[in-house]
């Protein structure tokens, strides 16, 4: 591993945010969840909950399953659920404001919204938003302000307004600040970094080897 | 025009920012473009510059010029240029602050500009970035933190961002605040959207008659 390379996870590492968390509803479009990914890495969220409990979109779901981790989702732990019960329960045992957008109901700005708590963001299916079943379990419910004719914003940029928002807060607050390396938690997710990294370089060298593709 | 549909044309042209807007440099996907366009619908920008200085990407630039406005597209004046000079000027009798997103110069935080005054925001093509020529416009250079292993965001995402940034200021400031609709540039505004909505119902019962598709 080159040091630059090094540097970059122990910054990473470091930056990591153990209470901000995004959950995707019956989110089906892969680009869409794939932005959101990219998103979620870039303010420092390490875990994210994805929720298919539409029996229609469950089959996305097992082919999700079957896909090896690449990119930007091999630094992240996506948790798959079919079972909104569990997803919850999984969820609350880590996080303690749930915050939903859905746009029929009373609802602040985002901009209202202390993001600098332990916070679970929770966006919907593309066409439906979230299922009333989801709603149960959220604390409060959010909007990002429209001023203009279109009524709502693609999910994955939804999604990185309102974790940016997060960061801006956060950021204030020194949730970014320099941390211990060696706390538990941080050096687990560090040592895990390095393993993963190293077994990509494996597999690239098996595959220049001896794989056809 | 029902009162509904009068009432959100109100709000919009009473929330349009004379004095924010965006520049495109050759973003050739049309899906970025659009995702681009409601973003800044959605602050209340009202109109954009999109430039295809690349003669690769000029055949872009003219396919884009021969579609008819639709959705978004509609509300917004989006000026096309080939020339970059042309462009540049165009934007700084109405802009007094251009800045760039640009990875490899020294870049202030986005959360470190100040975004009330009469700025123009400049995001260039998907893989290339920013040219030179356009860069030497440029007032100041930004860049979205990024914290963990991904590098960059895509461009409709980080337009979102800034652009949500900029609402975010400017709300504080009261640039949402009530106005004065009769103002000569709200009124002119007002009467052009109400003569592309009726143009638009005319349109529709003319297809709905007549035409095949």
């Amino acid at each position: 591993m080159t040091p630059k390379r090094k540097a970059k996870f122990e910054r990473t590492v470091a930056h990591r945010q153990f209470d901000l968390t995004v959950i995707l509803e019956n989110v089906h479009d892969h680009h869409n969840i794939g932005a959101v990914l990219r998103s979620c890495d870039s303010v420092g969220i390490h875990e994210i909950f994805v929720l298919y409990n539409e029996p229609q979109l469950q089959k996305e779901y097992l082919e999700l399953g079957k896909r090896t981790t690449a990119g930007t989702r091999k630094w992240l732990d996506v948790h798959y659920y079919t079972d909104t019960e569990a997803c919850f329960s999984a969820v609350r045992e880590r996080y303690d404001h749930i915050y939903a957008t859905h746009l029929s109901r009373s609802a602040k700005s985002l901009y209202d919204l202390d993001l600098t708590r332990r916070v679970a963001l929770m966006f919907g299916n593309e066409m439906l938003g979230l299922s009333d079943e989801a709603m149960q379990h959220a604390d409060g419910n959010f909007i990002i302000p429209q001023m203009g004719m279109a009524e709502s914003l693609n999910i994955s940029v939804a999604c990185a307004v309102s974790l940016y928002e997060a960061y801006r807060q956060r950021e204030l607050d020194g949730a970014y600040d320099p941390v211990d390396l060696e706390q538990p938690r941080r050096a687990a997710l560090l040592e895990k970094y390095f393993a993963l990294h190293e077994s990509g370089s494996n597999r690239g060298k098996i595959r220049r080897k001896g794989s056809k593709k």
